[in-house]
């Protein structure tokens, strides 16, 4: 998508052919600032530190980062080791382990002298295949959005957290359809969570819908069930980090209290997701999707720019109080109106997906 | 309640025997700051800016204010005319046209001559009267929080906003009956919503149970439905600033999500509140009570203390991104367990409510 009318990518490999560009997302949006990453470490780094975030680009960031550990080391043993390392660096999200496991299998059987090609093609693969994905999703998607603005009027989707194209290489996976409305010209306006406690939702969310021309207003996070009992949300759309096998999902902290306001006022809720997204190993996933727990500060403190522009960290409440920060939920599937993926709409359960996935039966 | 060890009210009248002492809520938890109210235009200033806040202590603060201006002028023209200016300072807070009332009842058949002292015996009546309601709000509710705390085992309350002591004249609403549980000896431990945009939460309520000494979580408004999922919420006590005469609950922003969660995770949802706050009039709360929309820039931006100490306001979002801010939502009676008022506990439903105050048949 555009950035002041630029098109950008969420990462790239950068003139040089093989160093990793990345836009640091922490800088969002008071700064639009691109960085070089040339070692495994630095990826491991920006993927932590979430200056890489969202399922779809952390899959596609690790696997090159797997490529710059091969460049300095591709014996077997570095492999096996850096994969590990890198499989550390976030927990919740499947895409990373499905990347991972992607690029090990394509490189076990290539001899080291070979891996640190192969390695940049099978990433450069996975992040061209992300774009397409995305790009599908955005044309099974739209059709919720077209449906809704029949008569010319205008369509209210609500989104939570950053599931645009800077969570992924382009397209984002919930903002895809929206992106495909705006472009066939459907008047589309997109209701964003603020998204704490990161923020995600004001910073990055409303930062890239601006850039690309998107009309948007951001909200708190508790406006929502509020703008749905008004009848002023047609839809809600949101991403994922991971979808178990019987349709439950896993995202950003917050999301389950939009699914169920969503419900209650029968406001369609759906999910967007590449294939990849998807433990067909969890059934339950409320009791077996791990949730990570970040850090209090983060809850405790806002960073925004000051006045005098300086970017600035403030601290919200008093220094002695503790807080608690999971970072995701679980929306039981029967909350989820239904799952956009590259091959279509289905039902948020075993049944749809298989009918989708019959691969996986 | 105390600040470390000292007991305080949310407004009280000042040595000097009439004007106007309260803390300056906006400077919380930065700074503990009183400050001395001398006019009804400071006192309209004070509710309006938020210095003073709570449906409850805007009742008090507001009656003051009405002695303040009759100090001035005890004419029946200036006491309509700066009654009405005070009704207009907060729209949402049913005890604001309670308190005004009130006190436009028991001033009509005074004369100009006698309107000062008995406007302020009136105001101090008010005050009076919320403290005991109060402590009897904790009297009613802290059976709630002793029943789950057989065997000795720690209690996990969650509330939304502030509804404590700060948003009264004493003990608070929803806390109230916390207090009282602390008081006699109860495990009692409170997740504090951090209630963006204005942090109320993250500001007043980790202050207020910090410096009285009760267990409490911050969390960001996002967490407590996944928190309800692990069984990590034995109950739910939110306080209110209009109930319908049907049991529809007007409060802070995000309540209502708080009380789908609670539904959807079998967590008893309650209600605290003085009957002043029952607006008799309205049956239809999702439909009738008005919802105040506030700035923008209360969502765009953050207000805290910075690294250097300084209390700094930071932009959270692009500058030209546009934010909506309705201030409060509605939650039906269906998803409430209970309220609990002065004079005892009650479903929230016309009937329940009837048969508390059988004077409103």
């Amino acid at each position: 998508m555009r950035v002041d009318g630029t098109p950008y990518h969420g990462v790239w490999i950068d003139q040089d052919g093989w160093s990793v560009r990345i836009i640091d997302q922490t800088r969002l949006p008071w700064a639009f600032e691109i960085v070089r990453l040339t070692t495994v470490g630095e990826v491991a780094h920006a993927i932590r530190s979430m200056q890489v975030r969202g399922a779809p680009l952390i899959g596609a960031t690790a696997a090159y980062g797997l490529c710059l550990a091969l460049r300095r080391d591709p014996s077997s043993a570095a492999m096996e080791r850096e994969a590990a390392m890198l499989l550390e660096t976030r927990p919740t999200a499947v895409n990373l382990r499905w990347a991972i496991e992607r690029m090990l299998t394509r490189l076990s059987d290539t001899a080291p002298a070979e891996r640190v090609r192969a390695a940049y093609d099978e990433a450069a693969a996975i992040a061209a295949e992300d774009i397409a994905t995305n790009e599908a999703i955005g044309r099974h998607g739209v059709g919720l959005i077209e449906a809704r603005a029949q008569a010319g009027r205008r369509v209210n989707v609500l989104t939570h957290c950053n599931a645009g194209w800077l969570a992924t290489v382009d397209w984002g996976t919930a903002l895809a359809p929206i992106y495909l409305a705006h472009e066939r010209g459907i008047d589309v306006h997109v209701w964003v969570d603020e998204t704490r406690p990161r923020n995600q939702g004001a910073g990055l969310t409303a930062w890239e819908l601006g850039k690309h021309g998107v009309a948007h207003t951001l909200i708190a996070d508790n406006a929502g069930g509020h703008l749905m009992q008004r009848g002023e949300v047609d839809l809600v759309i949101v991403g994922t980090d991971r979808v178990s096998r019987t349709g439950d999902v896993a995202n950003k902290i917050g999301t389950y209290l939009k699914a169920l306001a969503a419900k209650d006022n029968d406001v369609p809720f759906w999910v967007a997701l590449p294939s990849s997204t998807i433990d067909w190993s969890i059934r339950d996933g409320v009791a077996d999707i791990p949730i990570e727990e970040r850090a209090a500060s983060e809850v405790a403190t806002v960073t925004g720019r000051a006045m005098d522009g300086a970017i600035t960290t403030v601290r919200v409440t008093p220094k002695e109080t503790a807080a608690a920060n999971p970072a995701f939920d679980v929306t039981p599937a029967r909350l989820v109106s239904g799952l956009i993926t590259e091959r279509g709409c289905c039902a948020a359960s075993e049944a749809g997906l298989l009918a989708l996935f019959p691969e996986r039966r």
